[in-house]
């Protein structure tokens, strides 16, 4: 379940948009089409939208085969600055392509042949990286799960939301993979439906026994104990730990506690923050309205009420019973272990 | 905005189905039509389907004219069986229905014709009361607010959902008519998205300002210090104040106590069941899946993704700073408090 992939000189993609009624590819021999894809969300995900940017700086290169040495740093600068504004809102995508133009200038590179050869290896390292990290994570994240849990999981972070495998889900796969009997309690997670759409799919593919549930019963199911642990992906975390997930993220966390149910979040450490002192200091989105009254072009209700569309809420951190990464699972005190967590992975990477 | 009524000799409904995108009536002469309108959810909320289902018992009354008082009376217990089969879920229902028919058989009547104008009358007497005690509660919850408050509600019970005026939004009609400047946060309220379709339209009507948000996004803005108070609608209290009420709701009064804003539920003291002891013995719903997955014909997602529609959730009764009803707001110790409330007003009614 490939998201994002290098075929034949293009960037492949699963068409999210058609999910999950179809599995459709869409592949681009233009940096710009990529660009555009991320813009329109046929794919999302921080982990599959910076692969899918690094991809696109190797596609660049390739683009401009006739260039010196010094035409062709020129075009992928231009092509860095217009996939970093592909999306503004998932700094994943900044880092992923400032490393791949870092890498085109800083080489030795004998001549654009060369550069055009490793932009592309050092792409694939940063789409296998993602993978290998999820994989990591993964079996981390699994330990806290026993046979017989119910666990309960919101939003989206899956295959579809990195290169492949997932990280929400990468627990899920790697604990179900294990052989533990698991149940998962699945959110519809709107106003995307990321839930029913995007993580049931890939459950259901997986043939992980799953049951989806409207956003407002997860309190009913955890308070008469019908949920083991909760393990929610994160979009981006402070230093401090608190969360910037999926909107009802922090509701969730308020419902964990109250119920003394284990409340856990999950990311690659690409998702820490380290500027950020707290969560007050993480940037929250706002979507369109019609994404909320018209999902996927199904219409709900009445278009012209006011209305209020944050996608991402912020968990502060005493709500988590830890934060599982590919370094471990960080326990509190989170800001100590995380800034210990990123100095020793930074290094090592 | 009267949901329910007698007119010319029919009982006349609002046509809920067509709502918001259109107001139509219907209109019945046969009590079994009028069974089959409240099992088809044409007319929702206790308040109404018990109204309408004593106007169904004046309705098989006028049915039978050429019946002698036996055979009338024989009628209206067939008449009975059926409207309390319509919605065995609604206790109210049956409540309205025995009070007819106990009227029907105990009253000194002197002919059939007697019956059926008194059982009219009757009718009229439960609409009436209704809509009193809704203008009587209104003004005790209107009491809690302050001009400048955002008041967050869930669920619909507005006039739509009684007779007419509405239980929680006539505490909003009433805070809204009493000119202190007030906004409303409205849920969307899935699975059945009552808040967007009902409660939303109400308040559009009214001209009261409101923004509708998706149910995950509530904590957000009660966290944020953007919810001054809540007040939901209660379906059913037991006499230890725990209770039942749309799903979410014990959710909203978590998040409430999390941030110390004050949470009250809403409904007149028919709601209330002596029997009850606690949250435990209210009977709890769940709804079919095809209203969740394709909520009045609009699919969402796949239908064949296993999952669970619960629509009623329990409260328990120490996140209530209080319960508005007719007979004042309730406030703790709520046994003591709602046995004495329920006693005074038993008595005077």
């Amino acid at each position: 379940m490939r998201s994002v992939e290098w075929s034949n000189g293009r960037v492949r993609l699963i068409d999210q948009r058609k999910l999950p009624y179809a599995v459709s590819h869409v592949e681009y021999d233009d940096y710009r089409s990529v660009a555009n894809a991320i813009t329109e969300r046929i794919v999302v995900g921080a982990g599959a939208i910076g692969a899918t940017a690094a991809y696109g700086i190797a596609l660049a290169a390739t683009q401009s085969a006739a260039m010196d040495i010094g035409s062709l740093l020129d075009f992928i600068d231009i092509a860095a600055v217009i996939l970093r504004k592909a999306d503004p809102n998932t700094p994943h995508l900044a880092n992923c392509v400032d490393r791949m133009v870092r890498y085109a200038r800083d080489d030795a590179h004998r001549d654009a042949r060369e550069i055009r050869s490793s932009l592309l290896a050092e792409a694939h390292k940063i789409a296998e990286s993602d993978i290998a990290a999820n994989k990591r994570l993964g079996k981390y994240g699994a330990s806290l799960i026993r046979s017989g849990d119910t666990v309960l999981v919101h939003g989206s972070s899956g295959a579809l939301d990195s290169v492949d495998f997932g990280v929400m889900l990468g627990v899920i796969r790697t604990v179900h993979g294990s052989g533990k009997r698991i149940s998962v309690l699945v959110t519809e997670s709107r106003p995307n439906l990321s839930g029913a759409l995007r993580t049931a799919w890939e459950l259901h593919e997986e043939h992980i026994p799953f049951t989806l549930i409207a956003d407002a019963a997860a309190g009913h199911f955890i308070r008469r104990g019908e949920v083991s642990i909760l393990i929610i992906g994160a979009a981006q975390i402070a230093s401090n730990g608190d969360t910037a997930a999926a909107i009802g993220t922090y509701t969730l966390g308020v419902l964990a506690r109250e119920s003394r149910v284990p409340f856990y979040v999950v990311a690659p450490l690409a998702a820490v923050d380290v500027n950020a002192l707290s969560g007050d200091q993480l940037p929250l989105m706002d979507r369109p309205l019609d994404e909320m009254h018209t999902p996927y072009g199904v219409n709900l209700y009445p278009n012209h009420y006011p209305m209020r569309n944050p996608i991402l809420d912020v968990t502060p951190q005493r709500y988590l019973a830890g934060i599982i990464t590919e370094a471990g699972v960080i326990a509190p005190p989170f800001r100590e272990n995380l800034a210990s967590a990123v100095t020793r992975f930074t290094r090592s990477t």
